[in-house]
């Protein structure tokens, strides 16, 4: 059994200005390396919090990763304090130098004096390279325990993990780096309910780990295996075997709410499937505001299939843009379901598009209406072969959140439509 | 000087499964009631790694707020260590028991064996009562530092912190729990160089702490001063006053990189700019994909400025809705500030609006070329009085985050010509 301990650094993290998100993804990756993790610690700038923290962790640990405190100010400790717990000093590492030399001429600057201190590092440490940004890493080992240092800014440190540390760890436990993962998509199911569906889980698939990760409306069933080193091929046979039978397990209890069984989002899938259609799409938005066409050019490559979308605040821009009939309008309001299958129609003809999908609701806090409440949505769908439209309440009590609510639920109308042929 | 420790408990947090949201929020409460946060840690539910953290804790602080290991299950273990640590038995407590069944009378609910449990507290402890759920939380001291327990369901340990552990914490530190509070939001600026701009503040305000929160990509500087209790009103008068120069001080060091000192974002800003001038905006997007749009309608009440955008990937649409025309297209391509300002004057037209803001651009990763790489981005400004456009090169090396750059600079560009008069 290998122990680790994730180690950050920062008076932010203490202060509670910032979330310590580094720790949480940190545990993940030590437990895909087959490390158990014992103690997570946060610790301010403070030379001698560091080293007494630090000496603490090289008795109790095997490993450590550690993140922040290598920048160039009076603030960064971190390669201070390794050095003075081993009772070593710090010298110029040319390595070091030399990439963030590399990383500055690349971008035409220059390294000044506070950024060479960076390149000091404790004598007997191994330089880590960072490939996206300018704090260099560093390994080393106090008494027992190997301790990783990187940087504190998330971007930086989870590469750094992924190209550099990661199969060091692997090395050290003896698994490979490799893990078996599948991932679902669900939407329409609320987070408890999904625990209540897959409670049997653990006793059916025991080697099998089940985890959920909330993301906002959608939620991320990941089934993971850690593969262990084995001579005996048909081992891993039964592994990959029995992940498939856990998966199908899990979406006959999930039903029709998984909506990608490649950890897709509701985004991804839509663009997937008009990609694999040869198809276009357009959209028509009002209270979503831009976020239905935002949540689609997120994914790199949506030219290709995304076309044109009008967010229609005004109802004079419904009529001109969307040719939404004025009669609709004043008959009905703007929050209808006419109206939104007016404006899927509408925009499918204006954009040229074989597809579309339009949205008009309700997001609040204010604008609702005994009868139309805050959370009211109507989505319209437009396809080659005809058009419908629907209304909901879907309110979670938050305007942003409102917004994704019907950005999804839209999204999920028009996919529900691609994978019917 | 009160040091305080926040301490997590539970497998759930080490394994990465769930991110550790208590800690964070704890350490702003803890910061808010004067006590200074020397360390955050987390063990995993283990009676001998929990002992032992226990007893390191109260030997280095005064005060350790702790959550999570309160329930009704084996691997529930607070209530025993720290019985254990502080070599005391537990006991059933009379007032825990019947808060306990109070709760499940309300609800019908009949306590059985394992919820009793709950109610058996160290000998010493006090009881503290949980009003939004079953297990109950208590303090009590061991050496030196007073232990407050609460349970790890957010939403329960936040209500009986303010209901219950606050007040005891100002009791402590003497202090009130006001904070007097002012937010800046910068953009255009880099983290490390906000840093340095603002390296000498700690020396010319010493009782006044700054802090930096990263809002992608705008940064949110804080100062924050911790209001004591005084009898002397002058004295807060004077507080008053030095935040003020504070505040002076700062902004003349960040000069025209300042967007609100009163913590607002761009959209927000530019909302609060509109509404105040009684005028509205029409937006084009071509990179930012709905972006630009999502950020102006996630403000509430933009309805009464926003009127209508168009995010035109297709050139069909640029030239069918924004009138863009054709030979500009053709000879300058989409991406081109002649394109920009045309798109911008288009929308500006066919939304009716007073100003309307464009973007066109390549966020990547493919797309760029020599000319126009990964990155560019021309923007068009359309007003009551003219319209102009610009070119930049932004690249964060990333696609979303280059959308998010493009969607600021272009609703930044906007703000800087609604403050002109």
């Amino acid at each position: 059994m290998i122990y680790g301990h994730v180690l950050s650094t920062g008076n932010e993290v203490l202060l509670g200005d910032i979330m310590d998100t580094n720790s949480a993804y940190l545990c993940r990756q030590l437990k895909s390396c087959g490390v158990t993790v014992i103690k997570t610690s946060a610790v301010p700038d403070d030379m001698a919090a560091l080293v007494r923290e630090i000496e603490d962790i090289a008795s109790t640990a095997d490993v450590c990763v550690m993140t922040g405190g290598l920048g160039p100010t009076p603030d960064d400790l971190t390669t201070g304090a390794l050095a003075e717990a081993a009772g070593v000093e710090t010298e110029l590492d040319t390595q070091a130098l030399a990439s963030m030399k590399k990383y500055f001429d690349k971008r035409g600057f220059e390294l000044d004096f506070a950024n060479q201190k960076q390149a000091m590092l404790p004598k007997g440490s191994k330089f880590i390279e960072n490939l996206h940004g300018t704090a260099p890493g560093f390994s080393m080992t106090i008494d027992k325990c190997r301790f990783f240092c990187m940087p504190g800014v998330s971007r930086e440190m989870e590469r750094m993990f992924d190209l550099k540390v990661r199969s060091k760890l692997n090395e050290m436990t003896g698994y490979v780096g490799e893990i078996q993962v599948i991932r679902l998509m669900l939407f329409g199911m609320a987070e408890s309910r999904v625990g209540e569906v897959l409670s049997g889980f653990a006793l059916q698939f025991p080697e099998i780990h089940l985890g959920f990760r909330i993301r906002f409306p959608m939620i991320e069933v990941k089934l993971s295996r850690l593969k262990e080193v084995v001579s005996d091929s048909d081992e891993g046979l039964d592994g990959a075997k029995e992940m498939n039978q856990a998966k199908l397990w899990v979406m006959e209890k999930l039903g029709d709410k998984v909506i990608s069984d490649q950890g897709l989002t509701l985004a991804q899938e839509v663009g997937r499937l008009l990609t694999k259609r040869g198809q276009t799409l357009s959209v028509a938005e009002s209270c979503t505001g831009g976020l239905v066409a935002n949540l689609i050019t997120d994914v790199p490559g949506a030219s290709a299939y995304f076309l044109f979308s009008a967010t229609t605040y005004a109802n004079s821009a419904k009529e001109a843009v969307l040719k939404v009939s004025r009669q609709t309008l004043e008959t009905n309001g703007a929050v209808d379901e006419t109206t939104a299958l007016e404006m899927a129609v509408g925009v499918q003809e204006t954009g040229g598009s074989d597809w579309a999908v339009s949205t008009t609701g309700i997001a609040g806090p204010s604008g609702g209406t005994e009868e139309k409440p805050v959370g009211t949505v109507c989505i319209g769908v437009a396809g080659p072969s005809g058009s419908f439209s629907q209304r909901f309440i879907l309110d979670s009590g938050d305007r942003e959140r409102n917004k994704q609510l019907f950005a999804a639920k839209a999204l999920e109308m028009l996919r529900r439509e691609l994978v019917k042929n």
